[in-house]
């Protein structure tokens, strides 16, 4: 079974293959860190605020500490004896391990209990009496914005480790932790001179990420070493991150991730690591802390959104001056939202060429439960304002959509609002298979009766997060057969077999027959994180680099050995013959970081703001009840722009996979709160995520035939694509089938029943 | 804590140093095999054979397997189903995991008895039935190379991975494994010129090795993966090993090792890892086999040897000829016997400057528990024989023992009887040191009445194994701190100290802030073996060559970012340049292979036959009662040549260890089989080691001063230099003492006794 019988060289890229972990999951061997059970092992359970804002006065654990079976319970004053400066975070150093003086959500966590036992841990949390002072609270983003009314924060505290956020250090009475401005041109003396002016508002609601595999840590103390097991896409920010709270040097904090039952961007930065580490290191064994569902809404959700846009459009329907105000509910603490704030914000105008455009966005902070990265990291809530607003626009001017979008989209050489002129990004071809699945150009039933069929086309890209670094090593042992290490965790996304592609296509190995070693800081190399779909392009070339490296060894040990060139240079071969037996490894490493500047992400303007661009267009065709407002979706089309797919198979399911997430943001999810802050639907009872019978039974995907000039293989990322334009095709479709327009997420069948009433200056009818 | 911090650069290297992993080792936190507990783990018993020599006629598991608590019996034929051809052996293939067909000794395991709970499984293991049609069985080394009367293996099976066995393959009809011949000059013409010739034999005894951690070994099934977790010296052989004997890539075995409570040659090659693999793989379930301390005899063990020395002399005390028969009693499987009968095979004629050389050296089968490596790789065994022959020839021809050594050492640049040129091998002066030591030259208190003093000295030397490979990695974090990978196992040698001594020299970092991470073939690179005292040198210089790497890298990478020359190349620093963040590694290779030849290991002839040789010389003040043979070391002087002492500290205690460790096997060790080959005290009750009270108080030693030339800095092994001389020395002192010569080991009041009894011509009293 030696590598080295492989007669034929065979392109793995490109191969459509079936996930090298699939087998381990359906027979359930796969490796998860909730399987994992350590010797001595404490079960920690969360006590949390039942107030949105408060001062904490007191907290009396006397009955916790006294249910038999509890080991311990500790609060914020346990955690400093450990951790003296207990705040984390990757923008902001804002949030407490436990809740330190005030708490700023109903969620939010005040005191752990552990035992061995975890119904006993969590009985305990109920007998935690918190005795608050009330404080005025917040909620809406806008009003959070505009006020100090009430103050989440007393002061800002950036991490220190973003130079752009450096000069907000210190910054009190405010609500905004990050103001993002962008300009171009004369926005003002544009809209002066424009022929029309659209002016709209689009909000979007808080969601929740769902991944069915709930955040789950372990922290196992050792002998001066801390070893952290977690469910995390981010290891190496873990890592590094725990090694600053407890002042210790990197090398003594190990952290280990394995499969993930999905992540969307929840399980990136700290969620429970810095407080399993709390525990552990008062506990002095090891502890383990998993959330239920319900708890998973307590702990990071997706940005709602009010977005303000006004848009100025010549005679001819060219847009030319676009104004964005962004307002991003980043609830009481900042995870990572100033930066999909910035991010997102600099793409706000959309993939259309403007020379006159202004963007605010701002991150604020709000008393509930924080947002941070979400699958499209900021995106589709942009995508769903100014795809609306296009539709709307195309609308008003009696101009066909696809064509109102045809006339202003940003094409091959042309700048983007940031000054960075774009390349390789697909933009109008995207569009135009879109419009082609879905037969734009042909007469379509419109529909009879109460039932009225209407369709919508939108485009949207992103930016690839950038510079960002990843590292990858390859292994070749001396019967030829190897292994990869990555830092890159595989989610669901296949990216372990996407490695061994790249790893095998550089070295002539099928995929197949590669291990691709899980991250673990002490063993894999150093990787930003997995998120944002920078793996396939970052993590690709990485991986490319370091195979590259290992042929070359491979090489120059054949040179040393006499072996001519035109014989292939094979490790077994190799190495038997270097060493006298079956010993050695040849290893490779490869270490990649774009040649992009760090964009100016305080004044948004960059002549490379990214590497490159990812692309994804959405077509749906609706079919509305007008009597009752509930609708369908009959057929739903996703094409991406993703240079090579490095995997076929997979890239398909990305697309499908990305397009069915959104829409159940698009249409069926929503964290409902009350008046005082409390979550009223945390669990999958009462929050709606699609099931397999909410599925369009017509669902269309396809990559364009692209080439993305500096990545791997032609290859960038596509995890995201198809999240974009879903929610704002719907919206579009519903006008196109009854007339009404809607302007907030979800477009549920009660908003278009209510949009329908209004249209009709009929009052709802009150049973 | 970053190590960027260190503002001032430290040697490392020659640092008295405490173990890094001395805290955990007193706090009970060290990580050992033996506290490892898998979820659903098995445990495996040995059920073993009572006959020595038998055909298995057919084997009752019936009753065992109805054993309430019982999950499984497994015998030969099971194993066949997950592994055909179950033959495993570093040098021949020749020992089957579970007895097939046939059983060899008393104690080889015949039968596997997996439970969850250990008590139960080894109950079961009485349950098992066995017939034997015995066979006659054969013992002694020297009648079973001679006959054919008894076959212990029909035919010879070399592993093949050692190119110079090949030639026995499908040899038949013999028990001799190997038979090394050295040849040099004309013996039998420099006998017949000889003015004196002496003809002596000597025997040494079978002894266990008793690390204080038995063998343990667990063996995990994943997902088309094997994971190994074993108290092995040899991870990397036990990956390849089990790979060969799955058939599977090496890829698809992992295996890990931890610290390790003793090693001594004793956890070499494969011991339980075959048979936990076989049970695992059969079971579906992790399964763990650990060794209780009498089962550790059954194992492996240390060659008992006869040696026949005949000497020719001149008339003015020079050694013209020497002939060696060496016959090793390997027990029933080959291990790395044959290695042992090559490797001091070849220095069997001593550290002496002789032209006529004969040597023979036979690896034979026996019925006995199979023998391997020992601390010192059969080199006590030589050097036994060839220091009490010189002792005695010098006591015939009554010149001073000393003086004797001192007209026929082996002096640098003059050649050994392989025809290699010693350089770097203080032979003289370590001998002249411990005379000094000893104050040779003065007269010393000769004892009166029954209690009698003697003095006795030795001289050895040993070729460090070669060639083979060691690999290293050194990976710096983006604050600087430093990990080094390495696939050497600290088993007590305080290996990772000295790994971070050496990285830490290279990279001006302190050795305490160096993390060392355990052999782990998934994530440590290639180790050919912790053995034979060759990690100082091979791993020695691949950490050097991999923190070298590293440097060169941090140099380039200080260019690539205008560091000026003479400014320092700082990790952290440069990282966070590179980066924009704390982010990325900096990774260092190292491949170490000396520049020797092969050795012919048939002929015995090079001209390179090691890259260096360790020396060790021995000193000893004895005090016999003559009226009862009891004797006590009133001194006890060891001396070494092992270059610049990486850890001087450690260095020390190897010293007084091994010597003390030697000191075991001189005078209260012997494995005591019957006339069966049944085993009589295979426990610490009735097999003596050395405890704290048998330790002499007088007890020095010293480090010539040295400088190993192509040693990493200067330095070369230490860890079995002073097992060499101690038996001899003890045997030189009591002839001095008293006028007896024991040529048997050990060395006992009982040996002394009636040795002085035959020397008066008294009968033994019978009582």
């Amino acid at each position: 079974m030696s590598n080295d019988d492989t007669a034929q060289p065979t392109r793995q890229v490109g191969r459509s293959l079936t996930r090298l972990e699939a087998r381990a999951k359906v027979t359930g061997r796969a490796e998860y860190i909730h399987n994992l059970v350590l010797p001595r092992m404490l079960h920690g359970k969360v006590a949390r605020s039942t107030v949105a804002h408060g001062r904490i006065r007191s907290i009396d654990i006397s009955a916790a500490r006294e249910l038999p079976g509890v080991f311990a319970v500790y609060t914020a004053d346990d955690v400093m004896r450990v951790i003296p400066e207990p705040y984390y975070g990757p923008a902001f150093h804002d949030q407490p391990i436990l809740a330190l003086e005030k708490v700023r959500y109903i969620g939010e966590p005040v005191a752990l209990v552990l035992a061995e036992d975890p119904h006993v841990a969590d009985e305990a949390t109920h007998l935690i009496m918190v005795d608050y002072e009330e404080l005025p609270a917040v909620f809406n983003e806008v009003e959070a914005a505009q006020s100090d009314r009430v103050l989440v924060h007393e002061v800002l505290r950036p991490a220190g480790t973003f130079p752009d956020l450096k000069h907000l250090a210190g910054r009190k009475g405010t609500n905004v932790a990050l103001d993002f401005q962008l300009r171009r041109g004369d926005v003002d003396a544009a809209f002066a001179a424009a022929a029309h002016v659209f002016e709209d508002t689009f909000t979007t609601q808080q969601v929740m990420h769902t991944p069915l595999e709930p955040m789950v840590s372990i922290a196992e103390p050792g002998d001066g070493m801390l070893t952290i097991h977690t469910a995390s896409q981010s290891p190496s920010f873990v890592r590094i991150e725990i090694a600053r709270l407890l002042g210790w040097p990197e090398n003594r904090v190990r952290v280990k991730s394995a499969l993930l039952g999905g992540g969307f961007g929840a399980k990136l930065y700290i969620k429970l690591e810095a407080l399993v580490t709390a525990g552990a290191l008062l506990a002095r064994r090891p502890v383990k802390v998993s959330l239920t569902m319900e708890e998973q809404f307590f702990t990071i959700t997706k940005h709602a959104t009010t977005f303000r846009m006004k848009t100025g459009v010549s005679a001819d329907g060219r847009i030319t001056a676009r104004k964005c105000e962004v307002w991003w509910n980043g609830g009481a603490y900042g995870d990572i939202g100033p930066r999909v704030t910035q991010k997102s914000g600099f793409t706000a105008s959309g993939p259309y060429d403007i020379d006159n455009v202004s963007v605010d966005s701002y991150q604020v902070y709000t008393n509930l439960p924080p947002a941070g990265a979400f699958r499209g990291f900021g995106i589709p809530q942009m995508v769903w304002a100014y795809e609306s607003h296009a539709d709307m626009i195309a609308r008003a001017l009696a101009i066909d959509p696809v064509e109102f979008r045809r006339r202003n989209i940003l094409r091959e050489g042309r700048p983007h609002a940031t000054g960075t002129v774009m390349r390789d990004a697909a933009i109008e071809l995207v569009l135009e298979r879109v419009a082609q699945r879905m037969n734009w150009q042909q007469p379509f039933e419109r529909g009879t009766g109460t039932l009225r069929r209407g369709r919508g086309i939108g485009v949207g890209f992103k930016a690839l997060v950038a510079p960002t670094t990843s590292m990858a090593m390859v292994s070749l042992a001396a019967d030829g057969s190897c292994t990869v290490y990555s830092s890159t965790v595989d989610m669901g996304q296949a990216s372990d077999t996407a490695i061994a592609l790249v790893a095998g296509d550089v070295l002539d190995i099928p995929a197949e027959q590669i291990k691709v070693v899980r991250p673990d800081t002490d063993v894999t190399p150093y990787d930003m994180a997995t998120l944002g779909s920078r793996s396939t392009f970052h993590m690709g070339h990485a991986v490319r680099l370091a195979a590259e490296d290992a042929r070359k060894k491979l090489r120059e040990l054949a040179d040393e050995l006499g072996v001519p060139a035109d014989q292939p240079a094979r490790a077994g071969d190799l190495l038997r013959r270097k060493y006298g037996m079956q010993a050695g490894n040849i290893v490779g490493i490869g270490s990649f970081i774009p040649s992009y500047q760090s964009p100016n992400y305080q004044t948004g303007q960059s002549e490379n703001i990214t590497p490159n661009w990812m692309v994804g267009g959405c077509g749906v065709e609706v079919e509305v009840d007008t009597e009752t407002g509930h609708f369908k979706l009959l057929r739903f089309e996703n094409v991406v722009d993703c240079g090579t797919p490095i995997n076929p198979k997979v890239v398909d399911t990305q697309i499908s996979g990305a397009a069915i997430m959104q829409l159940g943001t698009a249409i069926y999810e929503r964290m409902e709160f009350d008046e005082v802050g409390q979550l009223r639907n945390a669990s999958f009872a009462e929050y709606k995520i699609p099931g397999i019978h909410d599925i369009p039974h017509v669902i269309g995907r396809e990559t364009v035939d692209s080439y993305q000039k500096n990545g791997p293989f032609g290859a960038k990322g596509v995890g995201e694509s198809s999240t974009f334009g879903v929610a704002s095709a719907i919206a579009e479709a519903i006008e196109d089938a009854c007339g009404v327009r809607l302007k907030s997420l979800p477009l549920t069948p009660e908003a278009v029943f209510r949009a329908l009433c209004d249209a009709k200056h009929e009052p709802l009818s009150e049973e």
